[in-house]
């Protein structure tokens, strides 16, 4: 990740892996193919039960590599500031985002 | 939509508009943006908590989106199957794809 | 069910039968009780993480009633005004409650 | 809270204040409430689509309180839990319920 090396990266961030990086970007990549074959299905006029079975699997995918960055997140970087003695500070973060997810 | 003229179109499937093809087109190009950003994101090995709260702002206008689809085949199609006797058939294919959606 | 004889029924209900009744009743008893059972833990000081399943217990539980209450009216009550000629209408409720439930 | 004083309360729980189980005991309280509210609907054999609106609410009311009780337990115990030296094996059990919640 050249074009990261002179990133500023969070202090909190325990910093992805490339397998990591590799691993999600996969499933985003296919997110990604999963939304731009919903965008040809409703250009070509195909039904609407079809075009929403569709997007319920994006749904799905999204929900999942969510889940995984944020028991990633906990494992890591909250744990981490538990270590470090801010746990509480990260835990805060943790609930608002988790309520974000929520609403 | 030229290249949709020779589309075998589902004789259920009231045609989507012009008007309505852009208006969905253009929230799901949003949409894909958003999961392009979020890939940057994972790549530039930006903080977990950032990246979540752009995820879950994806998964709240593909909630958007689908619902809109959802109620434009109930308002289309389904009234058009209830008109011309193939009510009840469009109906449970209607269920069926709202039993998906809340899994 | 005497006490509901005199019972102004909705005309657009198509009634539940002593079965559907007594099967529903179950489940929303059981609901019930899981409510209590809740109560009890939260007076008795209970780690709050025993208390969250049972509250997500009792969540997919109505969910499930929700659910099927859902399938039971599309399938008799929207039906039957589909064959009456006020199918529309009775759609438009559906996708209105749909709603309610996804927020 | 007397019948609770010869109560093995779990180590990791930082016990509810009188004022905070009175706080939930009457949302508690509200939702059985609603409960046998909706057991008469269905005994009533009032219409589906009312006693869905009300499925409806009773749903709200128990994510509002299972937050409630969420975000009490991380401020409380999960942060007691990290002042202590146990905030990793707090937090997984955090993040468990978290993923129960979610499905």
């Amino acid at each position: 990740m050249n074009h990261c090396e002179d990133n500023q990266t969070n202090p909190k961030m325990v910093p992805r892996s490339k397998e990591e990086i590799d691993h999600i970007m996969k499933r985003l990549k296919r997110i990604e193919g999963q939304v731009r074959g919903v965008q040809k299905m409703v250009e070509e006029n195909r039904y609407c039960i079809d075009v929403l079975v569709q997007i319920s699997a994006i749904q799905a995918a999204l929900k999942k590599v969510g889940f995984h960055l944020l028991e990633r997140h906990a494992n890591h970087c909250v744990a981490k500031a538990i270590k470090e003695g801010s746990g509480e500070e990260s835990l805060r973060e943790l609930m608002d985002v988790i309520k974000q997810f929520s609403k």
